[in-house]
């Protein structure tokens, strides 16, 4: 069975807004075994829309759009759909019912405009709008009823619950999906190539046997993707996972959606410990992350971001002399800034950062991307140099990652 | 001049990853004057993106592809093409130098498996890659010479600069574009319908006369887009962003790409004025913001997250009592972190933050989302009240947006 998706919408063209669609959609229709084979996004245009729409109802079983089922002039899906596969619209009184209850709960006259959303094409089924007004459509294209045109409203807080609540069972009932199970293994600290490099081998007979696997590079980590389709599926998924974390073993930190700092809060929190952080060149970037995880507060007492040389004295106790002598970014202050902290926050560990993020402050002794990331704990500190020549938002993300893996590794043991 | 954009990788269709490419291409295009009309996503296979490439080279003038140039098995695009077009694969030794100087800044040796991606299409154009190792290429398609064909590598970090410093004066000479003219107000402390319902009437009359007008709501911000295009587009543009500037007046904080964070670090430069933080909700948000702005370090001498209450007490000196008698999230609180960390820091301004992020921890009196934000100058501490009942991310993103409009409000008299 073949699946395409359809984006319209002239904002997603220029740029103005990012497309949350196609990631969910490609990501829910996966789960039910239903791997979209090409997702197209056009501009609210007649000539685009129809055109997208005739050539993925050539290749495809089924053809999901977003978009364009609204009350506005630029709204023209519904219509331009109907117009090409030769249906009438029809007024639908269950839609008309469900709009006119709509407004009539928020205690509004139902709009004018809101006519246009009313009208079905004939013989069409209707996914009614929970969160709005325009319904979802499905529309048995071809005869002998194997092919399937399923339109839903652009509005994310529409399209989502509609999808999850209406158009799951329905699918279930038209196309019963073959298995598909699809596991991501996330890595740190070894490079895309060697990734590949290593875990070549020990998937090999997993490969021959049906089993895909992606790599994807991201700041300061490599996701290995293992997915298969069909009976043997799970079993494939399961046997290639545990070869590639045997192989990897302490470099995988976490899987599927799983974020580093998700998983260090995780640690934390299971372990009853505490931790406070001192950064210098990533400026708020491991804090930030850590406290976008729900529940951080729980292990996260707090951190001191010290750009200034004088803050790193005043917040954190580091010597003027080691300052001077040893410079802003060396294992002496990393070290003394994470003793520092764990003892001014009293937590059970402390990391620490200092490094040069760039673009300027780079000499040849410690080029630009130089960063020592410090760990205290009850048994002492622990300071780990690196170079990390990215850009600097990138150097941010990477070293912040590097910092939060040193301690899970002292967490897992 | 027509382009289309195809993005490849098996991740973007099993919704395993945002695609963030569609989005800052078409909008870096789109502000050249190339408007896609088809963005196309496809799987990590031969039959896909060969079939996709083949259709767009069909219909457009130049075709952008992202992805698929690295060093793993799942990165087909080069050969795909090469061998779709009819053009051997041979080696670049300016390539292959450019990798070879990458690995060896690194002090690292060049995994074989880079030897890919020193071999180019006869005839293509490269552009090297700063911050990594796959060049980016441009091919001309048909002799003629009027039709092209770039592929960008996929990481974003690299896909970004080689565009913006490589390809976009490449465009230019490529491809001179007919003028179009864009321009983006940001706006900050009101809502979406508001902002249109004020410029409407204002607007019209430029509307009339071909300008596009396009909102855009973000977390803590409303964008309002002008854009037009042909002869008079820049006369139009200017004519329409002066009145939509002098209705929104004081809420207007910057244009374009302008982000809160670096419209702050500017004003400070500019005054040469020091800032300090003290941040509790916003766990770092801020902090990491201004950090991303280059230069940052002249202005921002650090700050406190002090999530946990005896951090508040040791690094910001706010009193037990206060604690006690107002609770963490108080103005009282908010009033006594700021000066705190103004002191501690020496800093000339200090914001501090105090609230209520969720999703738990809310009460009655003090809701999920309550807020307290504090900005102590020489002239004493002023505190505001906000209500922010987002998810935990966006109440990071407007609370912290929100303490910078204040800073910014008081930098600008």
């Amino acid at each position: 069975m073949i699946v395409e998706l359809i984006n319209t919408g002239s904002e997603l063209m220029l740029g103005r807004v990012l497309n949350t669609h196609q990631q969910w959609l490609c990501r829910r229709l996966a789960d039910l075994g239903h791997v979209v084979t090409r997702q197209v996004a056009v501009a609210d245009s007649g000539r685009d829309i129809q055109q997208a729409v005739r050539e993925a109802l050539g290749r495809a079983d089924l053809v999901v759009t977003t978009g364009g089922l609204g009350p506005t002039s630029d709204d023209l899906t519904r219509e331009l759909i109907a117009q090409l596969l030769g249906r009438k619209l029809v007024p639908s009184p269950e839609v008309l019912a469900h709009i006119e209850a709509f407004f009539a709960q928020r205690g509004r006259p139902r709009p004018a405009s809101t006519a246009a959303e009313t009208l079905i094409p004939e013989g069409a089924k209707f996914f009614l709008n929970q969160y709005g007004t325009a319904p979802g459509l499905a529309l048995r294209v071809n005869p002998d009823g194997t092919k399937w045109l399923v339109m839903l409203p652009g509005p994310p807080r529409e399209l989502r619950p509609m999808f999850d609540d209406a158009v799951v069972p329905w699918l279930g009932r038209e196309f019963p999906a073959e298995t598909f199970v699809c596991r991501t293994l996330r890595s740190t600290g070894i490079g895309e190539s060697r990734v590949q490099e290593m875990i070549e081998a020990g998937v090999q007979p997993f490969v021959q046997a049906g089993l895909q696997v992606g790599y994807c590079a991201r700041p300061g980590a490599v996701d290995v993707r293992l997915a298969a389709g069909g009976a043997p599926a799970a079993r494939l998924v399961q046997a290639g996972a545990a070869v590639v974390q045997e192989i990897l073993r302490g470099h995988i930190f976490g899987f599927d959606d799983d974020e580093m700092e998700a998983v260090v809060v995780r640690l934390l929190t299971r372990r009853k410990r505490t931790l406070a952080l001192a950064e210098s060149c990533t400026g708020g970037n491991i804090a930030h992350r850590l406290t976008n995880v729900p529940g951080a507060s729980v292990v996260f007492l707090g951190g001191a971001v010290s750009y200034a040389n004088s803050a790193k004295e005043t917040l954190l106790g580091v010597r003027a002399e080691s300052l001077r002598q040893h410079g802003a970014v060396s294992e002496a202050v990393a070290r003394e800034m994470a003793a520092g902290a764990r003892a001014r926050f009293g937590s059970d560990f402390a990391l620490a950062v200092t490094g040069i993020a760039g673009p300027a402050g780079g000499t040849m002794e410690k080029p630009v991307g130089t960063v020592f990331i410090a760990l205290a704990s009850a048994g002492g500190v622990t300071v780990e140099q690196r170079l990390n020549p990215w850009d600097r938002v990138t150097f941010k993300d990477v070293t912040g990652t590097q910092a939060l893996e040193l301690l899970r590794r002292k967490l897992v043991g």
